[in-house]
């Protein structure tokens, strides 16, 4: 094992063993940046790089602070935890070869999820030492990610002298929920970038396999409705109360309810309602958790606008008010393929199993906001995906990858780039 | 059988045999203001006593017009029918003694059912050959009040000189359906009444009782609600439609929920919905038929504010608009005990078993509309039951009643005449 | 214009003049089966080709009989009629070479909708003296499929002598709602049936143009729901009742919120519901009609299954009775590439756009039947169309087709009989 | 202050400074144990009293244990401790003159509620000092009852010689949620007695009123659904959950639209739903919390049996499994006459406002269990009130009461047991 591939897989289970979860990236983005600083990279982060307006779903203040401490006592590197404080945990990192060139940009993303990770004896973390220290987990492999971002970065650095254009590396907070990647596209920061990639592990894609362009992605809405009524007694005055409850039960079936579209596939679900104070009171809350799917964007907004007229006609019905947050957005995408041949051609060079295109996804993705603005642009974008071994499915509590995957992954990575920034 | 006698069985069996629905009661009309005319009394008829604007549920100027055929075919008086021809049925006939005295009045209403009466062998009105000619019915006994407020006429009549004040019949149309009173009422047809009595046959009084007071009428709204949205093929683009069957099916589920009262009781019923043009149409219109009663008129008031907050944002949810139309309405009312004491008094005279007061009901009337107006300008209403022998119960299609009825009533109500045109 | 071509314009101009709807084909079938006998064609007609056990959505006695008496008054054949008259109207007409050879398929739709035809003065049929004489109306095209049979037949008899191998076409009854074709499949028409074509004029696609291979209609199932409850008095005594109309709008909801289906598109449609007796009676009935489709047979299956456990559920929330009828079916299917093959071939020889294939659709029909149980013995089918110019979409009330499309479909079925008789 | 009222006051204080929720009463039970023992009377306690079986809503075992560490550390008596220490928290204790006389009961509720106290500072408990310790609070006035029991006890040991018959107080657990009465009543506590009484403070009576007979209890059901289908990705695999959410929901809504019942007043609210676990899984489990009332036992039967077709049909609808569990029952009683007059003589003779009957009430009692299964066995039993001045109403987190009304409810309560242990 050469020293890149010991420091792939001692990052990415670094990471693994503390996990942290959208918008609080504090102690993994610290970290990242220390490295990338130490590699002579140019750093933005934080506010500098995304949208306070365009974050969704984020955390509040009092859970954010109290995430500081934690980072501050797990290991954060001190020089920049600062910086990430109020949860803005993004990162660009520059590298100008000062050679004409292209702008080349890689998406990594940094954040873990609400899971409790398995403590069964089989499961590889665990033996190995390196399970989650906490309630959160690394179940979708972006601990992975993160490393493969510091392997490019310092191949990057290594062979600065041989490369030609501008590269950035982009690690992007809370991917899950697809909360972050529209406020770092609203702070500009592919705003000057030709070719873009952003890459994911595993997805079902066999080991030594790689899809240049993994398109088939769902546009999707994330929204919260909370829905405020009017308590009274249920016995002695039910005619004093506005019922809350019946509210959000009506637009949970009626969300369900709304028409399929001719043009392309849908998917609406109400996750999650809770209501009411007291078996004895007439509900004066209500509570649902909604998301929306759309074959293309333009599916999901008409999905969108129905259940607007859904939550506001039920709220009405009840005569009672309401509001309605939009906590997670995602576009769909068609990769460009002009940057897909030259990650297809890597591939191959590699010697690994190269795919052109994949359709295959009812998942979502916010790398979509990042690929969609560089093609309004005049650039090209696109979506890989590196296949691996999985213990088990994405999001599961079992979930390890195949660590032999980062290597290859971080050459493919690196090869595209000295293409892609020999173009132009 | 004296004369009289004679005649109300035959005017009450002429009625059964030509029932009329609400609004088209006009060769009932014609008949009874041809003998009431014939009596010397004053007659005010149709638009002069009814306020257009005010009448509900009336039925289409077609429906109206061939009735008017029907009616001239079938024995109305051609003297009168013109009068009635478009559907304006009510007539007031006051008989003015000269003498001072109040103004007292009785309410008779005249309308049949749309039920189609028995034709089983043992049912009375088949045997005496007096069945219904169409498919309606006198299935509730306003044939007899009919025939009862004639008889009434004849005693006050033959009797002028004795009496004292002012005496007012009032034939209403419409009370099924609690259409028609408002009508009357709104035209200022009690404006100068100072006594007022309404009365009904059966209603599960036993014969030869009578109750003075009959409270417990629920106050109610009947209401007609049309949805209308777009259609479209359910294959072909489902996402063009907007649906009118699925906001109608969240109206009446929603309407049926609305919370009961603490103050007493309510009722919702959605008892009719039409919707749809075919199976593979995205529905565009729906409708349904509503109604509503409380206990007193505010609970009804609230029922109704609920459902109309219902009905427009289950239109509001599925993006399409509505028409709700007030198609009948009755009130709560409590009877004046002034005028049922005066009542009790003359049943036991005249030897029945005198009942003063019950709240045995949970049905609804609009002669309650004419209570509610005469007791607001001090005077003083009841509304009293004739017990009677019933082959079946109210709006069964084998209903009949004990004729030996009829004459008792017309009798204790021309003692109530006498006694409280004596008053003041 | 040749005499076939006169023909064709004569026979569609009849059959559009005197539509008739599913099981009612009298008059259409009686002439169809006199011409094709003087053809010299072997006829199996009525139940020998339909069974009635499999007969979907057929009227009642009453309505058949009553069609009878009109067929007879209106220019039906009576050789045949009597054949037809209890409304089993399939013809299946067989032509037997003598030669050698596999059994080749033709399959013709002959009924009309519901539809009140357009007396707009622009309107070609009332131009020219054809439009619909009662309150039915060709607009899907089945008259002119009906003419190019009669077409092809006309040619298959002319040129019998340059034939190999049998050929059968099937006029089936019924296509509209997916009625009928399962029965004629279940009384064995295609057992021996070696190459099956079916085809349907229009569909969007250009005059001049022929698909070979029309994929992608959606699997589908229509079903009448009919719930049974209790009914009572709404204000008098609701607790009496077992309340139908909210069974069936709770069915309504709760159907169109039938989850979706990654595996490919689905739809449900509850497209009508009647409920309830009157205003102030608890509804004791209420009827659905509904429809589903699935891209694939499978998917339709689940959504199918997923709609008895709503229907019956809702039925036991409300503690009542139903009754589910099956009234339609449609299969989903992939044509078979060799035979769309050689339509292909035959309608570039005549010198017309070909296209091999197409998947546009999001309707249904019951050729699938035809197809599927061909293909699974072994034989091959497709389903082809013939484009044209339409005056207005299928279905609508000024729907018309350009009568230069008869002639070319003809000749183009009859090249391929050519070629598919002389195979094997 | 006389000694017995100082000890009304001390009792009140301290209970309310530490209140204990429904079958958690240990510190109150062990407090109230060591009293009545000093003062000679014999006790039954825990299980003896209690029928396991029969108590609904009891907190699980690790709550329970949880709450034995509490009463210990907040001054609970050792001496009693155990016997309470599974939650099964009844106390009967009975005193027996020696002399012939009936068996007279008085019912005592001990429990608190989940609420929050008032920390403002013009709420008297907090200025004087005895503000709940924890976040429970006894807002209905329990905390009272107690020392009144406490009172009525020392009363009765004082005065032994001069009384006659025996004398049960019965010390109940779990009253809110009317969780409580019906394990004493199936454990046999009131098999023996002839006259039962039990009593509220405050209820909207003035101080210084007091009502011997509060009829108008709804009988009343509380019950718990769970519901359980299956889990699946929103977006991957939808098609394989079944949503809980949406059959609670569906519940939740017709479980609201159960009819009106004609014979009168019912009650039907879901107070608490929470279903699903993340906005992208098909929800898997939901919960709610629901209440029934009727103006009548029967009434409410009615009500429940209704609930429970739409529970199981909403199950059904969406294949899934659920639970129902019958957490709190209520009956609906009428007092007996003769132990009513009695109260009323004795308030009448303590020179306070005498009040026979009320019917004013639309909450629910489970002491009416107590008094029904007395009145079966030709008992006599009643429920009255001791007006009190109220700072806020019951539940109200600023509840509080004037604590002049406990010495004269004491000294009533005993004069009627003076008055009853004389009777035969």
């Amino acid at each position: 094992m050469n020293k890149l591939e010991e420091n792939l897989v001692k990052w990415r289970r670094d990471f693994h063993h503390y996990p942290e979860t959208g918008f609080l990236e504090m102690r993994t983005a610290s970290i990242v940046a220390g490295i990338l600083d130490g590699l002579g990279f140019e750093l933005q982060m934080g506010k500098e790089v995304m949208s306070a307006e365009h974050c969704m779903g984020k955390p509040g203040e009092k859970e954010t602070k109290a995430h500081v401490e934690w980072a501050k006592e797990h290991g954060a590197n001190p020089d920049y935890l600062a910086i990430f404080s109020e949860g803005y945990t993004g990162i660009v990192a520059t590298l100008d070869t000062g050679k004409r060139g292209p702008t080349v940009a890689y998406r990594v993303d940094m954040d873990a999820l609400p899971i409790y990770e398995s403590t069964s004896e089989s499961h590889v973390p665990l033996q190995k030492g390196f399970r989650s220290i906490n309630d959160k987990m690394h179940a979708c492999g972006h601990d992975a990610h993160t490393a493969i971002g510091l392997g490019l970065a310092s191949l990057l650095a290594a062979n600065k002298a041989e490369l030609q254009g501008k590269f950035k590396l982009i690690f992007q907070p809370a991917e899950e929920g697809t909360r972050g990647a529209k406020s770092m596209v609203e702070a500009g920061v592919v705003a000057d970038v030709d070719y873009f990639i952003a890459s994911h592990i595993g997805t079902g894609v066999p080991h030594n396999h790689v899809v240049a362009a993994n398109n088939g992605f769902l546009a999707t809405s994330k929204l919260d409705v909370s829905f405020r009524g009017v308590a009274s007694h249920a016995g002695g005055d039910p005619e004093e109360g506005k019922n809350a409850l019946l509210a959000a039960a009506n637009a949970a079936l009626n969300l369900t309810a709304i028409t399929r579209h001719s043009k392309g596939a849908t998917r609406i679900n109400v996750g999650e309602m809770h209501a009411g104070s007291g078996r004895n009171i007439i509900p004066d809350k209500a509570a649902l958790k909604v998301e929306t799917r759309g074959e293309t964007s333009e599916i999901n907004e008409f999905v969108k606008q129905q259940a607007e007229s859904i939550i506001s006609g039920a709220a009405a019905m009840y005569q009672i008010s309401y509001d309605m947050d939009f906590v997670g957005e995602g576009k769909s995408c068609t990769c460009s393929k002009e940057v897909a041949a030259v990650l297809h051609e890597c591939t191959e060079s590699a010697g690994l199993t190269a795919i052109l295109e994949s359709d295959d996804s009812a998942g979502s993705e916010d790398a979509t906001f990042f690929i969609d603005a560089v093609q309004k642009q005049g650039g090209f974008g696109t979506y890989c995906v590196f296949g691996t071994d999985l213990a088990a499915g994405h999001h599961n509590e079992k979930f390890d990858i195949n660590e032999e995957t980062l290597l290859p992954a971080v050459e493919i990575l690196f090869a595209s780039a000295k293409k892609l920034g020999g173009k132009g």
